[in-house]
């Protein structure tokens, strides 16, 4: 019956216009209407239903309908109850924008200044003991002829000299950040200020460990001669000890890496426009970062310090929440400003060639794949000069990753809690939460289906974004509030 | 260069397990390492920077990610930020719901009652009205013998019992739909009872109306026999005037379609289960949404009545724009719970085989497809009885759809303004307002790409869901508000 019927219907469908589109009746009239069935006289009498047919939306329906239109409806709805919180939000406070009201203290700024200019010395003398630890090792390969015995010789002095060498990076380096952490501690009161200093030297001190290390090995190579020397094709241009200049070493501390090379893949010239178009991002990006603190996110942590004195559970979870969504757009916004906009300029200025700053983090489906994935320079630095080497050394790869998260730990939290002088503890047991969150999350990375990846992407978007992020701005907030009394603004 | 050095990279990704993952070394683990390259002693010196790539966000780059993951943050987000709504509105107002405090009338149910019971009554009519015309059609094809005199005289017989049956037709169905309006509109207080009452006699009408127009075509077929008598064979089995009995009459005033067919296509048995499963959506959909609109919408709609008032756009934009999600929820809720839930099983237990009441309308690229796709049975009706039969006549496809639409204004003006007791013309002029939306969203359906139909689906969803609706309740409420000083709920 179906088949029949089913031609009757179509032929009918087609040569009566459809009742509500002007849209259709043009296009339908170029297909000229089934020469069989004219429906001429009895036009009243079409057999609409004709034939079983199930709602779309019924489980015993055949074919799943396409719901992409509600996608196109959750993002309007998140504008729209977005756009009515920004209006809510201009009829309670008005404006809450003022340059002037900024809180910058002369002596927090060159205090900055000094702490930035302070790192190429350290820079300077970190080039002054790879020179004479390359020195050595030039010595040593000098002298020609080798005996067994002279090859065992030279491996003592290579330790001792290693030794010797290791002390004094330590040493340069740890002053280094143990200076800096200090002024930003005690005598640094902005905390955007004291994040930046913070920030430099952390990744100058990354940066002074990476060159050692590598340096190290590459010394050892040199040292070792052979026929596979187990080193990367791409350094065999500038073989060590040649890589150890100041010019190579002034390359890196600027290439936007932790991970010391002798040589890497370089781009052929520098396209301004792209540097201009990048930095035009980076600065529209942190202006509205700005704003959106300024306007949204200081109020909201405002109004929630007697909640959390009273310790009101109900109201501290009304608080993060309406927190979580600006924390989340200027976490995206941060994001994009710094790794892709900022780092690709940096980048071409540099003519660096690697620009795999991240990769496609959003999709993560647990919080493992996360963390290899959003902040690839420091990665690749845990990977190659921390995990791999404890790995190698015999250690289980829990452990090694254990390891990788203390480190991490203590750095997240000398950059949040020292520039915002509370070093309460929030961003170091954060990070130490991920582990079991990564173990938690594994086994759904792993599952078949698009299911589990689903569930294990919304668990890392909740743990991090919605909740984590913005009970932690809450919490140092609180403890910055309970302190001084007052904050011009929420270092980011 | 590039494929030597990435095969290093490559093996280097594997054989040094990755730094935050538990997850992955295991299955790392079963993939033998790369026999060549030991990672054993230059640990530190991997050229991890070893080729050109492209950040994945950037225009160089050669594939575009996947943003999968932030389809499941716009879900989280929605569902944060509406939780957040909802700790909020229990912070304000309580708890609203109250069962108690309805103002049911007793005169209103009373009325409502009478009004539903005079429906059958009225379809008695119709049946008498058709037996009669029936009658005499037998009647006349009962002379055998014709010559052409006879059967001009029998068109002429036939164009009178006509005009005759088409008055007695409209008196019985206008007198039904005019009588319930009059009771609604002057004598029914509550806004849910006088829609319900109103809705129903409008169905009726519609029905009346295509049980009228279908008999008169298989009459008008019935006195011309011809060898292809351009009827649907599905009909064949009913052949007129067997089918004007009051069971069928009765079935069709039940069944969930507005299209009189002597014949449907019918399921083999009732599946009680299925039928208990709909009933159980509906009552479960039904009660959600009257607490959404007594905690969330009542208030939101009483707190807009002073802007409305004093026209503060700001405000009333924002009182929409909050009363957009609401709506949209509440009109998502009431779509499944009519369409979905109640047709389907008022279909299972009347074997009615045609369950396409909708289409996919939610991926709707213009508002043209809109109308022929969310609500299937009006859509056949008046393309059945408005449309075809008047570009048959001879009418332009624009003004056929014109007349379609004004009617289809009346019946909404109907259906909202009576009940609510404010003839303002809102639901008329929202209607009518269809057609330039249908002209201006027509071109962006048809052009090629993915970018003019999601343009097409957003006006969609923003002129229906997030403007139109909510701004329509808001102007009955305030309405109602201007009439009666204070209302215990809003009719849907």
């Amino acid at each position: 019956m179906a088949s029949q019927t089913e031609a009757v219907t179509t032929a009918h469908e087609h040569s009566s216009p459809s009742v509500n589109g002007f849209s259709e009746n043009k296009a339908e009239a170029t297909t000229a209407p089934t020469p069989k069935k004219r429906p001429s006289k009895y036009r009243h009498v079409a057999a609409y239903h004709a034939q079983l047919r199930q709602s779309s939306l019924s489980r015993d329906s055949e074919t799943t309908p396409s719901f992409l239109g509600f996608r196109n409806l959750m993002v309007l709805v998140l504008v729209a109850m977005n756009l009515r919180l920004i209006i809510e939000n201009f009829m309670k406070y008005g404006v809450l924008i003022c340059i002037k009201c900024h809180d910058y203290r002369k002596q927090d700024i060159i205090l900055g200044s000094v702490l930035f200019a302070l790192v190429p010395c350290h820079l300077f003398l970190a080039y002054a003991i790879e020179l004479s630890a390359a020195g050595a090792a030039k010595q040593t390969v000098g002298r020609q002829k080798k005996t067994v015995e002279e090859k065992e010789r030279d491996q003592q002095a290579f330790r001792s000299t290693w030794r010797y060498t290791a002390l004094l990076h330590s040493l340069n380096a740890s002053i280094c950040l143990a200076l800096t952490s200090f002024v930003v501690y005690f005598y640094i009161h902005h905390p955007g200020i004291g994040t930046l200093c913070q920030l430099h030297a952390i990744i100058v001190w990354l940066k002074n460990c990476s060159y050692a290390f590598t340096n190290r090995d590459l010394r050892l190579a040199y040292l070792n001669p052979s026929a596979d020397p187990g080193l990367p094709e791409i350094y065999s241009t500038c073989p060590y000890p040649r890589n150890v200049t100041l010019k190579n070493l002034a390359y890196f501390w600027m290439a936007p890496t932790l991970v010391y090379q002798p040589v890497y893949p370089r781009t052929a010239s520098i396209r301004w426009s792209f540097v201009a178009k990048r930095l035009a991002e980076f600065v529209g990006l942190s202006v509205f970062i700005w704003l959106l603190s300024a306007q949204y996110a200081a109020p909201v942590l405002r109004n929630s310090i007697d909640k959390i004195a009273v310790m009101d559970i109900a109201s501290i979870l009304e608080r993060v929440m309406k927190l979580s969504t600006i924390s989340l757009i200027i976490w995206l916004a941060g994001f994009f400003a710094l790794f892709q906009a900022l780092l690709n300029a940096l980048a071409e200025v540099m003519q660096f060639g690697d620009r795999e700053f991240y990769t496609d983090w959003w999709n993560s489906s647990s919080l493992g794949g996360y963390w290899r994935s959003w902040n690839r320079p420091v990665y690749l630095f845990m990977k190659r000069h921390v995990y791999s080497p404890l790995v190698g050394r015999g250690w289980s790869p829990l452990a090694a990753s254990g390891m990788v998260f203390a480190l991490s730990a203590i750095l997240h939290e000398m950059l949040v809690g020292l520039p915002t002088h509370n070093f309460i503890g929030v961003a170091f047991f954060g990070m130490m939460f991920q582990l079991p969150l990564i173990a938690l999350t594994a086994p759904l990375e792993k599952m078949s289906g698009p299911q589990g990846k689903t569930i294990g992407n919304c668990i890392f978007w909740v743990s991090f974004c919605l909740v984590g992020q913005p009970l932690g701005a809450l919490l140092y907030f609180f403890a910055w509030q309970a302190k001084y009394g007052s904050v011009s603004r929420m270092g980011v």
